[in-house]
């Protein structure tokens, strides 16, 4: 299949439609500054093969994209010992609502929604310097140095007051072990982390290879790991959408409020597309889009 | 592969776990009698190869995987507009819970809650003999008469007091078009239709094949239709365990209080196992293990 | 204390505003005919003295109002025993509302909200022939015949979903002992109970007399048990503005849909105002900016 | 009336009681440590008159109990202003609950749920040095100097996560205007000063004169506020247990989680009981078991 030629048509297609619907995130200033009128697409095959559209090479935010690879971390150094703490089912709730948290006594429904990921971060500060971890992942993962965008990552910290509740309220039921301030200190720089569409779609490989480095071969994930992150993805990774994205597009994709979304087809290839407008649910507007072009164009589809 | 031998295997390692574990649905006398100590599998692959074993050609109360077809009768009738008074989100909360449909002003979750499928009984009711046409249409999917336990029917009636009090509340919502009567008898005949195994297993073949009979090869479903009643079952077909099953299993599926569930490879085949007795989701506790022995040795899993 | 002339006034002040605000009930067609442009009182001291003002004659739906007198047959007949099913907290969510109902597992929070009024409907069905008993009691307490109006009555089983609903939600969890169409009955009857605000105010005289007929002097409830009558109506009388009518009018005090309210002044009197428009919270508009007056004017307030 | 008489025997029935039945709270250390062994209840009357028995003289840390009197304070210094950030109605929920707070964007119910008391200290810090004031003020109120007990108010610092999650979250909604820390400061300390009985019972003894002091006859609030305190502590002073106490009690209470509880007959008296064991609703159990008795040997009681 000419991929380089579907993601020609999908940038040709939706680049028109540019600013017209949907709204930037706008809960921190260095989000609310980026402009909507930008779309970018990229894929990596498992064989290598590499394609790419429209503004596929401006970093931006990777925001709650993030999870996955914090996800990994933890997985990789835990196995199985990671789930007495955090759920993995769909929260039916926002992505930062503390309703379920309460009725569920601080385990958080699953590692996608805030709570979930902040509970991942307190694993990962037990484990080491979850930052620089982070960090030194992605550019393994896309072979390219992956920066924090300091501003981002202040101004996160200086909003945050969802999240500083969610941790604290998670503290309370005794699900974090460490320190709150240190804990959201990761979270807050691993939401402010910045790439290309290029870099994550090269980033995400592992997980369309059984877990196996994009770049190296070697293991990231055991395959039997990789297969239930992109469970994970699929069932929880969109928000309060999840049924939407998987009825309309089928993939495991996972979003962020930055506009981009990384999808998986399993044993074929990882995608990421980027537009900063989001939807109601806080997905990309056009990023929804051009996911459900690619899989009427490509018959790309798990189901 | 060899799949009469994978289905003797998990057969064998599962039969000696019968009646350990679980236990058999009490709500109605009639399924409180099914004996616990019976375990039938079954399967048809695209290409019509069968293979069964246990208690594979015994009929039971397939429950909520009727859901399934009575879903696809209403997509084939009615398409997108069937989604109008309907979700696609996974509930995140019990399968009969009052909760949601609540503060969601009376539109279901998903077609696959109670709610749903009352609502979705409720367009069958407009469209014609909704009983009659489901009973049909399994008959005819799995090349021999289907027929309606009326005593099961009856109980369900007897005891139906949460679906009636879901069926008032959505047609306080003017969710439901019909008289509530006729739309429960609908919905609980459905739920009292008996099956087996290898009925069930040819019977959802159509969902394994683009849509298309897997006698006839006429079309059931449009290849789109097919695919995302495939999505739908990933994300909401087993009650409040489905984040589990994609983790685990990581299959479409779709299971019912009677203990049974059948479970699609895309492209591949159709599965249907049964085990009366139920974890604390109310799905089958070895019905689930079996799926999981199904994917660990075949490698079979839409991840 | 001159209680004629203070009604006169409120009348004077009130009487100017009607039909400027607030909404006639519209759920059935006899409650949605009713003219706005009416507004009485009526009060009447333990003394014997009645004062009224308005259209104080003029007989009206009673809906909920109705809920403390079939409360009180059931506290008679059973004293604490009813308290098994029936909680007496205030519910902190909308008079019709089925969440609590599910988490707290079919157990109505007080015997104000519909479903409490409905499980107090069940006790009555349990011992004898509850809409007979209500009418005579009602009949007897203000000296007069009082009737149902059938076709109101007949409204209220037609579009009585959300009731039909939580009957049968109780039903299941066991808290309702008889037939569900018989319960229902009987409360679609007691809110069609026709009665004027003069009626009214000396019906529930009983509950300032320390539970003294307001006319015969024999007991109708224990003192203990109408001070109980009274906590309830304050804390759980008026949907969910109790808090507010407390804080504002400081009586204990129940209100209907059909724009009737009626208060108690402990050791003193009861006082009935009625005007049909409702504000957001289900309550007379006019009804409750009439006992604002009242109480300023004449300091009586529980606090 | 002999109320010495009165609480002798109150104190003669239940001290045999001390600890059988109810837990002293044990979230802080410095709580967990009281004695369940005590007992002490005092009254004084509008005229002066005082009565107290048992450890009426036993400094104990008042916790909610404080929140009287910062809410005194803020109603005081912004009459109806303070209502616009704050509601009026029970909760239905536990005090220390986020659910509500979600659904009702960040406004609490009500000023005596936690989240409510955080929001009045917001208030107080806003108006200048709250900590002080409300000192200043109990001093006042009960003619002797009152203090924090420092050990109990870090203690409450360094386990407040679930108040510093309520305060986050509003923080988020904008329902706080000063610094998290600083409001926190003022909400930790103000649990954790230390009051006997008898002090409490003279304090609060401008709620049963129309606002005015207890001692010096100036006003404190005026008579409507003394009142609307009244009713908010009679539906929403005692937790998730209002309701029953109202029902049981008939009187205006708070309770705090230190076991002390203090109640008010308008024009008459304030009592103030103290025992630590609680009831599951975190109420003072025999201080409960007190309030029921007094109102059974006097007759006081508001309905």
């Amino acid at each position: 299949m000419n991929f380089q030629l579907v993601l020609d048509q999908i940038n040709a297609e939706l680049r028109p439609l540019l600013g017209q619907q949907g709204q930037v995130a706008r809960y921190i200033p260095a989000l609310a500054r980026v402009s909507p009128q930008q779309f970018g697409i990229a894929l990596r095959t498992c064989a290598g093969e590499v394609a790419q559209a429209g503004d596929s090479a401006v970093p931006f935010s990777i925001q709650s994209v993030s999870k996955v690879f914090s996800l990994t971390l933890a997985i990789k150094a835990l196995g199985e010992a990671l789930w007495t703490r955090i759920g993995r089912e769909p929260s039916g709730s926002p992505f930062n609502s503390l309703v379920q948290l309460e009725t569920e006594r601080g385990i958080p429904r699953n590692p996608f929604i805030n709570a979930g990921a902040i509970a991942v971060a307190d694993r990962l500060v037990t484990l080491g310097d979850g930052k620089a971890e982070l960090l030194a992942l992605l550019s393994r993962l896309c072979g390219e140095p992956v920066a924090i965008d300091a501003e981002v990552a202040q101004s996160e910290a200086d909003t945050g007051f969802r999240n500083t509740a969610l941790a604290n309220f998670m503290k309370g039921f005794g699900t974090l072990d460490n320190d709150i301030a240190t804990v959201l200190d990761v979270y807050f720089n691993q939401c402010a982390i910045a790439m290309t569409c290029e870099q994550l779609a090269c980033a995400a490989g592992y997980l369309c290879r059984d877990g196996r480095h994009p770049l190296a071969g070697t293991p990231v994930l055991s395959p039997a790991q990789a297969r239930r992150v992109n469970a994970l993805m699929l069932t929880c990774g969109t928000y309060d959408a999840a049924g939407e994205f998987a009825f309309r597009i089928g993939l495991p994709c996972k979003s962020g409020v930055g506009g981009g979304i990384i999808a998986v087809v399993p044993d074929h290839l990882t995608l990421c597309v980027w537009s900063p407008a989001l939807d109601a649910t806080g997905n990309s507007l056009l990023g929804r889009q051009a996911l459900e072009l690619f899989v009427a164009k490509t018959g790309l589809s798990v189901f």
